[in-house]
């Protein structure tokens, strides 16, 4: 084991702290459930390729709360607002159709959760922006979307949230 | 509802980030499982004081992240170290125990442990400290303290945790 790797109970506030259950977490980690439960428990050594993963995927996230943050400051420079709405994606199908550009680096959407949720934590510490989570609904996005004739885009998608808050 | 109550994804985003599953949620807020679904999915209002108190738990968090790097920054001027123990808790039983001056802002274990996380998260990055997070054994630790003439104390754990790095 590397001299910093975490140890079990390390490795489950790491996993807690993004969110995932213990299926999720299986699911992102390609084993199983059995598997998780065994690392987690020191029954089995934690595969470095494991811990690795989630340890990317928090810094993923910690570096789109950065980025996100500094869009909005920029933003907000010159159009001050007090509010704002960021879509999120209720089910895995949705966030896959929709929002594909993440999978690759937040492969389910609870992930994605868990960014939105520390960007809204943050840009309401640091810039008293208060962030909306909302929650991608299909039917009402596209009766706006035919109402204001606007084609399926990550704009629209904000606007029809924006109209949500 | 108050104007920028939380909507249920958002409570759901915060519980998990707190690390607590929905046993354990149900059980800081003194309702059932069921309950708890109910408000996550929507199908019931979310309680005010439900919100308030897990918001207030993530603030308390938050607050001792802060004054432990605080502290840790101040220790580390006059002896400069890269590693630190922190004793946590395997069990319920034990937190109460040995950490009886947390109960009442942090109930559960599990949100001292997503304390400890975080803790350790913002260590790394600020102070390039590296924290361990060491389960209390008590075998262990009675055997220590019997070989080094110590009583119990927050101090003897901490000595004992460092022993285990």
């Amino acid at each position: 084991m590397a001299k910093y790797a975490l140890n079990p109970l390390e490795f489950q506030c790491l996993r807690l702290s993004l969110g995932l259950d213990e299926t999720k977490a299986a699911e992102v980690l390609k084993c199983s459930v059995e598997e998780l439960q065994q690392w987690e428990l020191g029954q089995q050594p934690i595969p470095e390729l494991a811990e690795k993963k989630l340890l990317e995927i928090d810094d993923t996230i910690e570096m789109q709360v950065l980025n996100t943050c500094d869009s909005i400051e920029a933003m907000f420079k010159k159009e001050p607002k007090r509010r704002l709405a960021f879509v999120v994606y209720p089910t895995q199908a949705l966030y896959t159709q929709y929002n594909p550009e993440f999978i690759s680096l937040l492969p389910v959407t609870e992930l994605y959760n868990t960014a939105a949720w520390r960007i809204k934590k943050e840009c309401k510490l640091v810039l008293e922006v208060e962030i909306g989570l909302v929650p991608l609904d299909v039917d009402s996005y596209k009766a706006f979307r035919e109402q204001a004739g606007l084609g399926e885009s990550r704009e629209s998608r904000a606007k029809w949230a924006a109209s949500q808050l």
